[in-house]
């Protein structure tokens, strides 16, 4: 029997690649807590983004919450770019569009989305 | 006119105090992204528990979606005490007990919960 309350650690969480070359690079997704995991309403991933890696520049009816873990970048929006750093948080609102983008060395971040943002 | 796209440092947050000095001790609790901010279905909350502290031992009929950035400590449960460090992520599903005891050093993490667990 699986325990019922889960202790994992990031790193052995298989990851998804995101990366075609233009619109995303260098992106490596985990799903922490997802519906997998019994997750009855939000879903947390784990994303870093190599050095001069980004992800798609898009926005979608859902928000995203956001904890920059380490590294630093930028954030591209429609209100201009935003500087983001270790220990910063950040709130997308639904319907804003983001681009997350890495500079310098690698960034990584915890990214909350509504289950139904799926 | 606020930025529609919010970025903030978790140290400009103003801290509540948790600690009753039997039930919970040495708690710092910021609410990241909450109501206040627009959330609309789930809030982030960063904790920092001093050497030594410790968080209620309680239950309640929410989750927790938590990620632990640094520091390591236990956390009791009804299943026994689980080790946690930085790096690891803990689901705490609905209506389990949890205690989250800072070890050694301070703890620090993020915890998630839906907006109709304030």
């Amino acid at each position: 029997m699986n325990d019922l309350i889960l202790v994992g650690k990031h790193n052995d969480v298989k990851a998804e690649i995101i990366d075609d070359g233009q619109n995303a690079r260098g992106v490596e997704k985990r799903v922490l807590i997802g519906l997998k995991e019994g997750a009855p309403n939000y879903i947390m991933r784990h994303f870093k983004i190599k050095a001069g890696g980004f992800t798609p520049n898009h926005a979608h009816p859902w928000e995203h919450e956001v904890y920059i873990l380490k590294g630093n970048g930028i954030l591209k929006t429609s209100e201009g770019e935003k500087l983001i750093k270790g220990g910063d948080y950040v709130f997308v609102p639904p319907n804003e569009s983001h681009q997350f983008c890495a500079e310098g060395g690698a960034i990584e971040f915890i990214c909350v989305i509504p289950k139904h943002g799926q």
